[in-house]
């Protein structure tokens, strides 16, 4: 007999978060654990298989109500079920971790399924959000790095070892001052249009120039992405142009991707894609002006639907179907 | 009952090559007609219909021993079956051309399938090339111009509109000074990494620099990417550059096509291909450096092992079946 629910988990570097979804994509029960709290994989995930049985508990149900457990995650790997060295989650770092086996393993071999979080976003937005019924596009999402999931003709794009979509590390800027991104690369678009390198160019420009910004009267080290959006919208010149600098090296770049994929779609998502009203402008200004004219003014770009809260965990989930 | 046969057609600026081939993907008869001799293009298929019969004639088959016509043709449309506006092709350039329906009429109804030229080097490599067997590779045809045939899953990736893969003319540079590419764009890897765009780099270079070349004995308008290839066989110092800054920029491209679809392979073709003596140590060496670590040193770098002239036809060819 066919099951109602799966389980969706997040899994961050700092917390995760899990949820029991519905066929209807409704997250009917969550909760949150610690991600930063060991360096031991096999500890973090006796406490995500009990933290899941207990939500389970919690809602009346059990392992066998359930068709398995999707996790999206920095580095998940599709195809070996393993997360392959996450710098950022502790357990994970340098090292290659068997997630679905040992996690299927604690919860009487139920199916588990890994995938990384930008290709779980995508997923969630096909199954349930902006992106319904949209057969390719392109999710990138914008938060702590700019991850990326491809969808084409209505399936993920995993490639010949799982890891395709790291359009994050695709270059940007091949000119020898170009910033140098986490990975060890140089001109990465991650480097310039995640929430961090949106915030290092504020802040450069603060250093660099004169110009008069209400960003000047924070701590250097207090000045994110929120606090440029903030300043956007009260208007601060310095503040606005951080994002016409941001939104023209991303539509640049996304113009490169549709010479790849020829998506219907680019759909953006993550903490930065807050910023919509800042970014829509030049992103589709760049880009339209760096498409082949088959492709200018037809490539939509959309913003992620799903209720910020549920997001990762209905993408995370929609594995699990 | 199923055919024995199929006809290849591959249509080029100046001429258009046919050839009928077998199972085994032998070419067992070809010809070949001008393209450039109307700017009708009525009257280029009604011939193009006419050497396709002749052609069955002479081997003693009709057109009922074909499975059907496949054509590579630049901005063929797999889904539309028109060529569209091929700035190359006289009786195709500014419109739009239905060469599927209009070709199938005048051959008693045999199905016709068109796609762009670069990915029909991709079909024939994977059906009966160095691709064999190979389910996920990018092919970049390095001729006149830079096409790409992605191959996903086993399939050529045709995206939302047919149109996919045109990484030709994807940025690497974005310099104010980067080379404006035939498209209109600036900085596209054809205006480099073209066969003009190799020769273009020698001209420029001879131009702006007093370096000693054989190169300099030739009238600039002979000194084409073979010219440049003999110089650097010949140990010709300036040619010799032309090959390492050519292939550096490849290769720093092709990373990034590899951050999309992490495929196996890049397989490459076309004239500028066969100097490859001279271009795979400059193309691993940038690949490499630009590759994430999960990457480096993984991705096969191979080249076309189908006999040069039946390539284009066998590529053609293989859409057919």
């Amino acid at each position: 007999m066919e099951k109602k629910f799966v389980v969706g988990v997040d899994v961050g570097g700092q917390t995760s978060k899990l949820g029991i979804v519905n066929k209807d994509g409704n997250v009917v029960a969550q909760s949150v654990i610690r991600t930063d709290q060991t360096a031991v994989a096999e500890e973090f995930l006796s406490t995500l298989a009990k933290a899941i049985k207990d939500l389970l508990a919690g809602s009346k149900l059990s392992l066998e109500d359930i068709n398995g457990v999707g996790i999206g995650a920095p580095n998940g790997n599709y195809y070996s079920g393993c997360i392959d060295d996450a710098p950022n989650v502790a357990w994970a770092n340098g090292v290659k971790v068997p997630v679905a086996e040992i996690l299927s393993g604690k919860l009487d071999g139920v199916k588990v399924t890994l995938t990384n979080d930008a290709n779980a976003a995508a997923l969630g937005e096909m199954q349930y959000g902006i992106a319904k019924g949209i057969k390719n596009f392109i999710m990138i999402t914008l938060g702590t790095g700019v991850g990326s999931g491809i969808v084409i003709d209505g399936k993920l794009l995993y490639g010949a070892d799982g890891f395709a979509g790291e359009l994050g590390h695709t270059c940007v800027d091949n000119s020898p001052n170009a910033r140098t991104c986490g990975c060890g690369l140089k001109g990465c678009l991650e480097a310039y249009c995640s929430a961090i390198g949106a915030a290092k160019t504020a802040k450069l420009w603060l250093i660099e120039t004169t110009e008069p910004s209400s960003l000047r009267s924070l701590p250097l080290d207090q000045i994110n992405s929120y606090e440029v959006y903030k300043a956007a919208k009260a208007g601060d010149a310095l503040a606005l142009k951080v994002f016409d600098y941001t939104g023209t090296i991303l539509g640049t770049a996304l113009a490169d991707f549709v010479k790849f994929s020829a998506p219907e779609a680019i759909v953006l998502f993550g903490g930065l894609a807050r910023s919509k009203e800042f970014l829509t402008e030049p992103i589709t200004k760049a880009m339209n002006a760096h498409l082949l004219s088959i492709w200018k003014g037809k490539i939509k770009l959309l913003y992620s639907s799903l209720p910020e809260s549920d997001a990762a965990i209905l993408g995370a989930s929609a594995l699990a179907w």
